[in-house]
């Protein structure tokens, strides 16, 4: 939780945090901030308030953050460029070497995080670290101090998250009444001009909702269909029409607008009718589903639910990724993942997943067994963003039926 | 030009780019594999074409960039992990020692690009760089070698920036047409509730017709009244109410769904008149920004227009960045900028403006003079995106009046 940052940095031996780029889409200076629109650099040394670095121009929305800010402008970068005749990354490594000083940072151990285009920055932290070798700049590998902070959310954070939460759903049912309000010929869904309704028409729709609610998709939504639904990430072909009786997975997984908080949700629908091949899968997810929200419990290891997902899809005649690790068809990926400002992050379930990744209280968390079939052209999913609660109960932060068929109003 | 980029290569002694990151949201991959939603690695080798690393999980969508694939599963991730004791470093570094031996990278300079998180790529490149002596990885500072290539844009290019044009200008004629169709109280708008409209409500709608119209605005949009108006970077405080007779900067800057091609457009307005101070400031701006527009000229170095922009404002007699660098009031900015997959890209025209910062044939960039008062509560800026033809024609992409006040139809 964010609380725990000072004696993080403390287990995790660092001395100060660095987090680079804009205050918008992306994950950690939004953590550390709440967010904005500007660009410029955080510093927090241990045991320290945060600082924000910005530009004059940005000053009033780096404000709007509550952080004590400081001007990049107070270190002249004009006058530095001339004084290293023109050199950007001299005249850079000489302001930030300077900020650093000023806050105390010269020596110890410096994390760096934040969301930049990788060239500059990369050179940067190389200069910066030659110029200070007393300080030693860490880019953390797989599974962050920052990702450990974020595995627990605080009250503020859950209440983010159920708000999306409610978003999602409610775009969710607009697309169910929007879909089966059309007429069908040949079993193709039509528009009300007679030519075909398509997957790039109900994800304009999809767009439209969400942003009228103040949330945005940018990672994309998927709305696949028939042998497309059958691969996992798969995101549907905006030109395809749709048609009854075929698998549709619809996982969506809008933010908040400026890319905040994440919900993370799917269902798979048959529309007007399911073939039985696809109603038997169906109730096999279901199935699988069920008995998993019956066994979340608190602290438990979060990949001990991927054995149980393998172990019961298994026993149901199907081939999982426990036993074949680069299967296509049948049980292909993790059973879940945490949910927050990243829409993947911690607890981890799948091969990644350490001792920490457990269902803390404060987690949130999905829960989405599935099962493709490419050839047969079905893929089925079934999804919901958890919270465990203090009290043992993992509560589900959203409500939404379960139904395979949508049933077409005009049939 | 994207055609250029072997040969940029060559002037650049890069014998490979290495791109990071996802396939949307991030300029260098959408440049060099058109967006889609994968995450993965790009390498161009000089002379040959890219071929792009995904998982399995996104194979087809990987496939959709027309690009030659690779599968990182077939590097077998899993079992470097295991191999490699869990340090995922470690598994990661020979995965990429493999990917780039493969495809003939093991001596040279390799530049690296991308937007992602930068801690653990950072450390990648310092442990591929220990373990390759025989290649340089460079981060580029300032202006890369793609920025190069970005500078001029190709038909493709200007058509979908146009499109971009297209849809700002109809969302700030639908804005427009919303807000004047307000009735008003003491001079504040009045919804139909009777309580009063806010800024927030206004960027919800822009939010929302951009959507309509598959956009997006991942930077937000300023949308600023009063004094909020002369701070050129203020965003606008959601809960203000917006009042007749005081300046409201209108800065929009959308890009295609997903994190495409950006458009650059701002108006200032006046709701039901225009008190004396703004009117004047606002014809001032104007006059420059019209002698600006019939002075471009083919192949002319951009800083020209900025050193110009302060000549005529300072001979109007308002005090500029060029006689005072630090300055928050009078002409406080640059006088424009390049527009693509990036909102702000080369050419430059301020202070970074290098000799190739020049109005090439081919180059799409703003024209964007503007006053800022903020102890008088007046900020005016107006700005148009143009596309510098080859027949030396510098293009508006978009058309939109350019009135001060809006009158209020209540009125």
């Amino acid at each position: 939780m964010k609380s725990d940052l000072d004696s993080l940095m403390q287990s995790h031996a660092f001395d100060a945090l660095l987090v680079f780029g804009p205050g918008d889409h992306n994950p950690a200076m939004m953590y550390l901030t709440g967010g904005g629109h500007f660009t410029g650099e955080l510093l927090k040394p241990r045991g320290q308030p945060p600082v924000l670095f910005c530009r004059a121009m940005e000053r009033d929305e780096a404000a709007k953050t509550g952080l004590p800010t400081k001007l990049v402008d107070d270190y002249r970068p004009t006058e530095l460029l001339k004084q290293f005749g023109g050199d950007s990354l001299k005249a850079a490594t000489a302001r930030f070497q300077q900020m650093l000083s000023d806050y105390g940072v010269t020596r110890g151990r410096v994390a760096v995080y934040g969301r930049v285009e990788i060239g500059g920055t990369f050179a940067l932290l190389n200069a910066l670290q030659a110029a200070m070798p007393d300080l030693t700049f860490v880019g953390e590998v797989g599974n962050t101090m920052l990702m450990e902070a974020q595995l627990t959310k605080d009250e503020t954070e859950i209440a983010r998250i159920r708000k999306m939460g409610q978003i999602t759903t409610a775009v969710v049912a607009q697309v169910a009444d929007f879909i089966t309000a059309h007429k069908t010929h040949n079993e193709v869904l039509i528009k009300p001009d007679g030519t075909p309704l398509t997957i790039g028409e109900v994800k304009a729709r999809i767009n439209l909702w969400l942003a009228e609610r103040g949330a945005e998709n940018p990672e994309g939504t998927i709305f696949a269909i028939g042998r497309d639904a059958a691969i996992p990430h798969s995101s549907g072909d905006p030109a395809q029409v749709l048609k009854l009786g075929q698998t549709i997975v619809f996982d969506i997984y809008p933010c908040e607008q400026g890319g905040g908080y994440y919900y993370d949700f799917t269902r798979t629908w048959c529309l007007g009718y399911a073939p039985d091949a696809a109603l038997a899968q169906y109730e096999q997810v279901r199935a699988v589903f069920d008995t998993l929200m019956g066994e979340l419990r608190l602290d438990a290891p979060f990949k001990n639910y991927q054995e149980r997902t393998c172990e019961l899809f298994e026993a149901q005649g199907h081939t999982t990724i426990r036993q074949q690790p680069a299967t296509q068809q049948g049980y292909v990926h993790s059973v879940g993942h945490g949910v927050g400002l990243n829409i993947h992050e911690r607890p981890w379930s799948g091969v990644t997943a350490g001792e920490a990744d457990i269902l803390a209280a404060g987690s949130v968390f999905t829960i989405e067994p599935g099962l493709y079939y490419p050839e047969q052209g079905i893929g089925v999913r079934l999804e919901d963003t958890l919270w465990m609660r203090a009290d043992g109960v993992a509560e589900r932060l959203a409500d939404y039926p379960y139904d395979l068929v949508l049933p077409m109003r005009s049939l």
